[in-house]
């Protein structure tokens, strides 16, 4: 098959219209989940599908899908998508590019009339981000199984406000059921690290999620004041602490490319300059595209503290509080990202997702596979997030060829 | 001259009436700068002394004085005492051993019929653990001259409550110029450490005060997600941070026994687990005896923070903001401190200070030294702080001792 192309000149202007909504002054975008922008960048979608006539549903925890009939309507509907909604101050290009380009993909076949034997669905998800209402990927985990609808829907922002209220505010508490069988799922998305642009790749073929786990560390001393006694004398936790983010980095390299290993929050209780902390608490990110990898690092890791600890005189105490497995996704999927990627000549490779996207809900209960394209420097949840014209494009260019290889039978 | 002792019992039992004001369940003392129990402490204080015979006066700031009159009331008299405040939950002999111990050797001096030429006041200073309002040391800074008074007043703890309110509320908002001229001052005192007690000395002739120099240190790398980017490019604050921490403690050990530095506060602003850190705060504190050494020891510390930046792509800042220059304590004070000491047979040996107290302000206007006795394993600002009955009555004799040399011309 001749390998076709997206209108660039449309997709370009689609992602100016809906970047416009709740646009920050330094190209950024704030907007925030069920808001006022929320409902506008919704309205203005659901305008599009249903004028390019692809009628609109919205289910009962408020994520639209917009269909392109396939030939055999019975058949389950290959699913494209990702989420309009963003980080506070944060940029343009993290969700509204798979939905924009799945706009534009089903355009496209429009275009070039072509028909596919499957049903296409493009969907944009709730409260993908987390950053108004806990937990993120909240919607599709309604979709997936992985959340109660009720749970979700009572699910509140700081002020009290609940995701029930507000669907119910900006006209998005529909009736569809949300949950429901698709054929598969495909989700563009910028890459959001640098190893696309390190690579001069222009296609990320995801491999799938990497395990995260992560474990509050508290490390346990003596406080003292910082005068009187000897130094040699002291319980210091903060001695011990010290010594495990500098393990905690070293076992990470140990393990490149592959393995993260993070101390990101780390808090000393006594907080005075003059008293020698008697307590540390840190918080230990570990993530590996490996099940048992992870297994292995983590219990490297925390033996290794342990050790730290016994040669101080301090103590420790794990505990466990957030744990998600690898997800690998559908060969089938991402073959055919990658054929897609061969045939337009696009530079492309491997690689895990390292962050969290709807798609990780949804590989539980269909097959699943993501396009990445690069983001400059790597930076994201910034107003400095920046994708450029051509990029999006061939991302779109690909998630055309591989939903139309999933629509066919 | 014979070595004359303090009334074992009688001080024993005005130590444990004091006591009792504030007392907490595990035997501590809570009893913070003018509040319902410091008045109490305070009027108990002043009955004991009326009754005594030595008339109180009470200064603008709340300072109580009791006067035991000289032969030649013209004379500048010697001021012994200290303070009656405590820190929350915290030791019942932090203060109180030095004001009860110095009315105890008052009375000793009567029960004897000893005259002295010069008059002798003792002292009970305003609000020197500065744990209700800040700074510490506050009181007994105005009567030095490095407060203005009104400053003091103004003072006003985390209810928005004023020194001058309270010493208006509890009664005690005196007449008595908050500053006057004094032949010399001894102040006896817990030590607060372990150097009396592992050397088995009974007492400290406490020569100065360590030089302290706090800086707030800011290191800067790049908030980047924990998971996309590969571990080698991060810019990572807190590795710089950790790596802070032990080499403060390392060059703290490597000059001891007089050095101590610590790192007693950090944080991270990002504070996320999944945000490899691009800016963490702490602050270093750097105690040393000798000035030049602190010196020394200070520029040695932020050239190597400044190397270790250097090597990961960091960057640092250095803000000073507290440096108090060592104290000596005047040698003719402390050499009735020794003197007595071994009059009496009493083991005792030579330290500085590493904790602040009010004869830090006082030694700027007067002759001034202190006396240490041990406390249990040098815990203090905790309810398990202890002395024995022995070491305060020891402490109270040497008091005595050079209270009587600095009082005869």
């Amino acid at each position: 098959m001749k390998a076709i192309k997206v209108n660039r000149a449309r997709l370009k202007a689609a992602m100016e219209s809906i970047s416009a909504v709740g646009a920050t002054p330094r190209g950024g975008l704030h907007r925030l989940a069920l808001g006022d922008k929320d409902k506008e960048a919704r309205d203005m979608l659901r305008d599009w599908c249903t004028q390019a006539g692809y009628p609109v549903r919205v289910d009962r925890i408020g994520n639209m899908y917009a269909r392109r009939a396939g030939r055999h309507e019975g058949e389950l509907p290959v699913l494209i998508g990702s989420h309009l909604d963003s980080q506070p101050m944060a940029g343009r290009f993290d969700g509204p590019v798979g939905v924009i380009a799945a706009l534009e993909v089903m355009k496209t076949l429009d275009d070039l009339g072509i028909a596919t034997d499957r049903p296409i669905d493009l969907v944009n998800w709730t409260n993908e981000e987390g950053a108004r209402f806990q937990p993120p990927l909240l919607a599709s985990g309604v979709f997936a199984g992985a959340y109660e609808l009720e749970f979700a829907l009572s699910r509140q922002d700081n002020d009290g406000v609940s995701v029930a209220s507000e669907l119910e505010r900006i006209g998005y508490a529909g009736t569809h059921p949300a949950s429901f069988s698709i054929s598969s799922y495909i989700e563009l998305h910028i890459e959001q690290g640098v190893v696309l642009e390190q690579a001069h790749a222009t296609i990320g073929v995801v491999s799938g999620f990497v395990g995260i786990r992560d474990t509050r560390v508290s490390v346990f001393g003596e406080n003292v004041h910082a005068g009187p006694l000897a130094m040699h004398l002291r319980k210091d936790a903060l001695i011990g602490a010290a010594q495990m983010v500098l393990a905690a980095q070293e076992l990470g390299l140990a393990n490149a490319p592959d393995a993260r290993v993070t101390v990101g929050r780390l808090s000393v209780p006594s907080d005075s300059h003059s008293i020698v902390p008697g307590r540390v608490d840190l918080v230990l990110d570990v993530r590996h595209p490996d099940a048992a990898s992870l297994d292995a690092l983590q219990a490297q890791l925390e033996d290794r503290f342990r050790l730290i600890c016994a040669k101080l005189g301090l103590s420790v105490e794990f505990e466990p509080y957030w744990n998600y497995a690898p997800i690998v996704f559908d060969p089938a999927v991402r073959e055919h990202i990658r054929s897609a990627a061969e045939q337009h000549g696009y530079p492309c490779l491997d690689l895990p997702s390292r962050a969290g996207h709807d798609a990780l809900n949804v590989a539980k209960v269909a097959p699943t596979a993501m396009i990445f394209i690069p983001c400059l420097k790597g930076i994201s949840h910034n107003e400095a997030e920046f994708a450029t014209d051509e990029d999006i494009a061939a991302g779109a260019d690909i998630l055309l060829a591989a939903t139309l290889a999933a629509a066919m039978k």
